[in-house]
């Protein structure tokens, strides 16, 4: 295998497609709320991108195999054309994430995109209420839209910059006059965060101009939720009480 | 020396070898069932591989040093023409993974190679009584024979996938279109499991037309039980009671 | 992206300016010090590094992400020519730390650089009460001006070298021929020191030739110590005494 | 610079010189034995070895900094030509070290080596009271000359093989037809090992012809031993005796 293979698997005419990428971070929030846009818009893969620096593995769907890759799919979102990047795995070395977002991009601007969001987490350490979405900009006219749809930019975060694809997105991308935008659902961070995709998807929605349906995503809310609920009763009933520590002491 | 170096030890014509990967792995299960067909059947070393990215080392038998390296041997299993590839390690980098592993498939390509099969263990974390093969393919076709022969293949395993160079002998084969089946036998993933080596070797024998002695492998389980219950008994020696432990207090 | 890209924004003529590195390190001591330079100067930027060795991040600043990068400033101090290199980020791997610096003191060869001094701190473990700085130079003639200006060179210090960027523009610049002195400031190690930061400016400036104001630089130093003292009482507050001890055994 | 760079200080004329390895590694032992003969016999620097695979670092002596690097010295043993290479550091990637070693055996071939010696240590675990030396070597002939000087080999020691420089030295070795054999002092690992470098070097000095004084090696030795009393006299202190492990609960 080459340094990279894409695979083209169709080459629809887009109308200045916006970029979405969606790949797997804190929370999973980018690939969750990239993978929300496939299942409820009509969507087709039309590129897949294998590189020896995603980890040497495939991932196991009712046993069949497939290569850890990137996925590029066409997305009609009320009207709107998306190309979406979603997948399994960014990169695994340093020098492999430049290289990889530097190839995503060249495939981003082959299908004509003229602006990109990145979508990811942010994670804040506690459970969340009200699911904020923080902002980055590689260029100033995104700040005015992106804050009327009540993206947040703070003075301090996230405070150590914005790490792997979503960062490079904007980075490489201002290096090539591609206007992008970083969306980060506030999260826990510790588990995977349906809600806080949910936030990050109805932000874009309205800058790019979609509505979508969230019935989906409230399930997997909710199954999360289900799930939490045990993993603090079994933690309850693990840890022993102040009269234990005592006697055993 | 070169990023890889192959010697040939020998060019045997075999008549579409089934290319069997058995490199180490959790608990060994691989390394473990290739090896034992190395022993039981009559075998001729065809080719060894040396490269920059297995890890720089030598391993010493009898006070004789051999690099770090690669192995493929022709094997006559009762008839069938299996071109076994072992070896003491795996890549050490992301990007030598994927390179190694293509190197080998171009020798099996050589060699004739119309299908492989990766062996190796699936970690269960507990002890186990009865040894099932967990299956993955690269191509719908071989599902259907791996169950016949109670390969077992589930919603939710492995469930990382399958990582390293049985992966991606499924998933670099498929992207050649080389058929591929991964076996891989529960193991507790504690300690080298000849038992779980002879659960895929049986898969294997049935999948592929052979019947192979398992004395030798019962000997070393029997090896491994002995050892496991030194340990047990060690600890157990060394473990405070619960009187011990409020005294303490 | 190529592997290095060199972003040109000036070509100011320079007369035999003399590098001064000042990337991040221990206690930050090298990056407030080249920074407190491009403050209280006058300076302009000359050339952005951009590096798939730095590592694949943004940071951002008022919603503004700015790629990985390193900067070299011009800087008019006091009449003396400086080329101050500084930024977020030194290179994430070995290799790529040695071709980032090949290609820093490239630049720094076509400004004309004659001589260079690498900033950085050396940690102490313990607080500091006297603020000195030791040095290490990649040429004799070096030593006794350094030790005119009471830079310590000690028989054990820095005890494992000096390793980064800092200790390659010493190694690399004395291959090529270009005089180079580090400076490193006792810091503890803990915490970002602009103390340290000032005593090896202040060194600098008797070797090279300025005067420069610290009042910014003791007012962060004072920050910092509200910061340590807070940290102090939280862990205070947070330490059960030997009382306590005792009770919950 | 590039990957690598030599430099040749001299060219004498050796007769079949022993090429000697004492890089560092466990306990120091093999770099020990090498500056040891460095300082007992007549010796001149020949060549040094720079590259990326090297730690991006600097060592200072005496305030003046030397950029990481091997070096290859001639020393004439008692009449038999030694090139005996040492240094501060190991590559620090995988691929690094198969590529520094295989330079390294580039450069003994040009000074006509036709054996090799590569020297380390075998950790123990346990204080050692009798220095035996462990062998490994890459042809079998090797085997009976050093068993006559009592190196020892084991059928399960080095239990890992042997890893790094001295492994590479008789891997590479091998595939070149450089005869090449392992000294292994037994060390406990834990600390720099004069005594253990010795057992070393009498190995050695028998299987080649040389006759060396030992006096300062056993100083070293002695020093190691102060250093180590002193530990254990702290650590005396510092640990609770059981009875104020039982009034602490």
């Amino acid at each position: 295998m080459d340094e990279f293979e894409v695979e083209r698997h169709a080459d629809p005419a887009l109308d200045a497609p916006v970029l979405v990428e969606g790949l797997p971070g804190v929370g999973h929030v980018g690939k969750l709320a990239a993978e929300h846009l496939l299942e409820e818009f009509e969507s087709e893969r039309v590129a897949t991108v294998y590189s020896e620096h995603f980890p040497p593995q495939v991932t196991v769907e009712d046993g069949i195999a497939s290569l850890a890759a990137a996925e590029f799919h066409a997305v009609d979102a009320d009207g709107t054309d998306l190309l979406v990047l979603t997948g399994d795995h960014q990169a695994g070395d340093g020098p492999g994430h430049y290289r990889t977002a530097s190839l995503f991009l060249d495939i981003a601007a082959e299908f004509g995109c003229e602006r990109a969001y990145a979508l990811g987490g942010v994670p804040t350490g506690e459970l969340i209420e009200e699911y904020a979405v923080v902002g980055a900009v590689n260029d100033e006219a995104l700040l005015e839209p992106m804050e009327s749809v009540d993206v947040e930019f703070r003075d301090d975060e996230p405070a150590g910059g914005v790490v792997g694809i979503s960062g490079l997105v904007l980075g490489l991308g201002e290096r090539r006059g591609l206007p992008a935008g970083c969306l980060m659902g506030e999260t826990s961070g510790y588990l995977v965060d349906p809600k806080s995709a949910r936030a990050v998807l109805e932000a874009l929605g309205e800058l790019v101009g979609f509505d979508v349906d969230y019935a989906s995503l409230e399930e997997r809310a909710d199954e999360m939720e289900e799930v939490m609920e045990k993993m603090q009763e079994m933690q309850a009933a693990q840890a022993p009480s102040e009269d234990d520590l005592r006697y055993i002491g």
